[in-house]
Parts: C-alpha cells; sequence; structure tokens
C-alpha cells in the first residue's frame, strides 16, 4: 500500500538555491533543505540531477540556499522555479547581492540566506543529495519562511513533475508544457499569459483522458 | 559570519521514527524528514548517531517514520525524544500497530506513516543520513502536520542537544540534566516532576555562567 495522500503530511519551506561557476549563473527551487548537525552546520539539498544548478554545483562544489519568506511573489518562484538557468537570466529581475565566495543570491522576498560548501553527496536515483557545510549564515528580513502548504494553499502554487515530491494529478481542460499550470477552462483566450511562467497560448496542450 | 537565528528560519514537522531488530523496539524523535525523490518514493532522516535508534535501524536495515498531527501530546514526544530505548519501554503507554515488516509505529496522534527500506546512507559528522524506500505509506488520521514552529511555539517545546538543530541558549535557574528543559526559578520544590521527562528533582543541576 503506497497512498500517496501520506506523503503530503511532510512538512517543508520553500527555498531558492543559487550557485555559480566562473560566469555562469544559476539557480532554482527546492523544498528539501534541512539543517542535519550542529557542529559543525551542515545542511543536505535534495536536487533533480537533470536541473542545470545541480551542474553547477558539481562543478564549483558551492550553493547558496535562500529561505523565500512568506510575502514572497509568484513572479520570483515561477521565474527560479520553472525557468532554466541555461536560457533563461534569472536573476536580473530581482534585487541581488553576492555572498563572501562570489554566488549570487536573491536578497529581497527572503528570510535567510545559507552559503555552502559541498562536502559530501549521496545518489538517490532521479535526485541527488548534498551535504553542505554551512561557512555563512545571516537573517535577511523579520518576516516568517513560506511553508509548502502555504505556497499550495494561500498563493496556488504548483509542483513541478522534476520536483522532490511531485504527484501527477488527474486533470482537464489545458496543460502548459513549460511550467505544468492547468488551466481549467474548455476554450483559451489568445490574450493568455500564463500566470505562472509569462508564456503564452502557444505552449498550452489540451489535456486528453 | 554564521548568524544562528537564520536557521530557525528552516521549516520542518515533527517526526517519531521507529525500528525493530528482534525482540528489540526503539524510536525517537527527529523533525529531519524529507521526500527526495517521487519514482520510487525515497525519504532520507538524519538521526544522530549515539541514538539507539540508529544502531537498531543499521542492524535491521527497517524504520517507519510517522508524522506526528498537531493535536500530538507533549507526553508522546517527551516520551519518545528524552528517554533512551536501551532502557525505556516507549511503546507500551500509547496505542501502537506492527507494519508490513514488524515494525512497531505509533498510530495515535499521528498523520501518516512511512515504512521504509534502507538502500543507503551518508556520513555526516554527528549524524548519518539514512535513504529510505517507502515500501508502504498509509494517511492516519485527516487533522494536520504538526510543524516544529508549532512545537515551539504553541506548545513550549524544547529541543534536545543531539537534534540536528539544537542551539545552546544562555539560561539561568535549574536545568534537567535527563531532557535540558530549564526551571526559570532560585528554588526547586521537594515534588517537582520535569514537566517534559517526568524525572523527579535529583536529576536538575543548577546553571552556572
Amino acid at each position: 500500500m503506497l497512498d500517496l495522500k501520506a506523503f503530503q503530511k511532510i512538512t517543508y519551506g520553500v527555498y531558492l538555491v543559487s550557485s555559480r561557476c566562473g560566469d555562469i549563473l544559476s539557480g532554482c527551487v527546492v523544498n528539501t533543505l534541512t539543517q542535519v548537525t550542529t557542529s559543525p552546520a551542515q545542511v543536505t539539498i535534495a536536487i533533480n540531477k537533470q536541473n542545470y544548478t545541480t551542474e553547477i554545483i558539481r562543478k564549483s562544489g558551492r550553493f547558496t540556499a535562500v529561505v523565500l519568506s512568506q510575502s514572497a511573489m509568484m513572479e520570483l518562484i515561477g521565474r527560479f522555479g520553472f525557468h532554466c538557468s541555461r536560457d533563461t537570466e534569472k536573476f536580473e529581475s530581482f534585487r541581488t547581492r553576492v555572498d563572501e565566495s562570489g554566488v549570487p543570491f536573491v536578497c529581497e522576498q527572503a528570510s535567510a540566506r545559507f552559503s555552502c560548501k559541498v562536502v559530501s553527496s549521496m545518489d538517490a536515483g532521479t535526485h541527488i543529495i548534498f551535504l553542505g557545510e554551512v561557512e555563512a549564515a545571516e537573517v535577511l528580513d523579520s518576516t516568517g519562511p513560506m511553508s509548502y502548504a502555504y505556497y499550495h494553499q494561500i498563493k496556488n502554487g504548483i509542483t513541478p513533475p522534476r520536483a522532490s515530491v511531485y504527484q501527477p494529478e488527474p486533470a482537464k481542460g489545458y496543460r502548459c508544457r513549460i511550467c505544468g499550470y492547468v488551466l481549467d477552462s474548455d476554450t483559451v483566450p489568445d490574450d493568455f499569459v500564463c500566470p505562472i511562467c509569462g508564456r503564452g497560448k502557444e505552449h498550452l496542450e489540451k489535456i486528453t483522458g
């Protein structure tokens, strides 16, 4: 028995993970940041092997994780969570800083940041788990962190197929091929703009079966 | 710069992890359960190497993790979180079931359970990270999961020194040597019973410095 609803009882936050290798910047959204030890302070993140950010972390051995605030906008989450850093400049629309190791991180709509050096990793199949020693940690604002439940229930956020916790769901209407957003309608207006990834009508496909 | 307050912005739930090796049962509390992949469904837990439960998981290669409900009582958390399975029968005071692999789990005050086979592990210093393939998952009740923030803010819960997220804090008064509970008082009544671990006055030590 594997009731998928059981997995929805696990509690998470929402985090932006960024990295840098030379001139290449990358970033994505994860819900899997966890502190695992206190002395020294170490955290893990689970991240899909196909993510460009994973490649950059592997090359550079560094990542910076930002805790998104409850006030974070869908535009920020959509930009980092539903586009690929290979072909999208993710950082330019947001206020950023560069940490002690030269890794950029978004410093708005964010509660805290952790700058980490990768000290170990574990293969988990589709994903890899990076163990990072936290070399710098900083509170960015006093607002509370966004929980994954809040992201779903209040912000109407969706989970992309590459996420650790993705669950395919039966749906009808039209689905955005870029980000998975579902438009629950029989028709699509010509000026449709995806509320998650910002793409147009041409990226929608009719959901069948 | 390593601002410890930044770590308090990470979001967690509260979980009971149990295991069994022959006639030996063990269980403890963790805040580090995370789903890391969907196909197959896999989760990680970070757990202190000194915990007896860690030894039993290593020997048996199995663990069952239960998501505590928001309604879970401090007695349950105190029993599993602040005693050692070596010298305490943790399960007898609570309603339990045995999963498909013979591992007991608490089925009251709990939202869901995951029965896992260990497929890999990673050394993280004081802690070990177990990667478990979820062989059975089940919703236990419809109440919401307890978040770690709720545990602290609403239930006045404390974090024991062996936890992944332990932060030493300056304190005054008396500290329970068993569970770390701090009695903020200049005197201790003779009939003192620790509200967390249930021990008496003889286990308190005066906080100095």
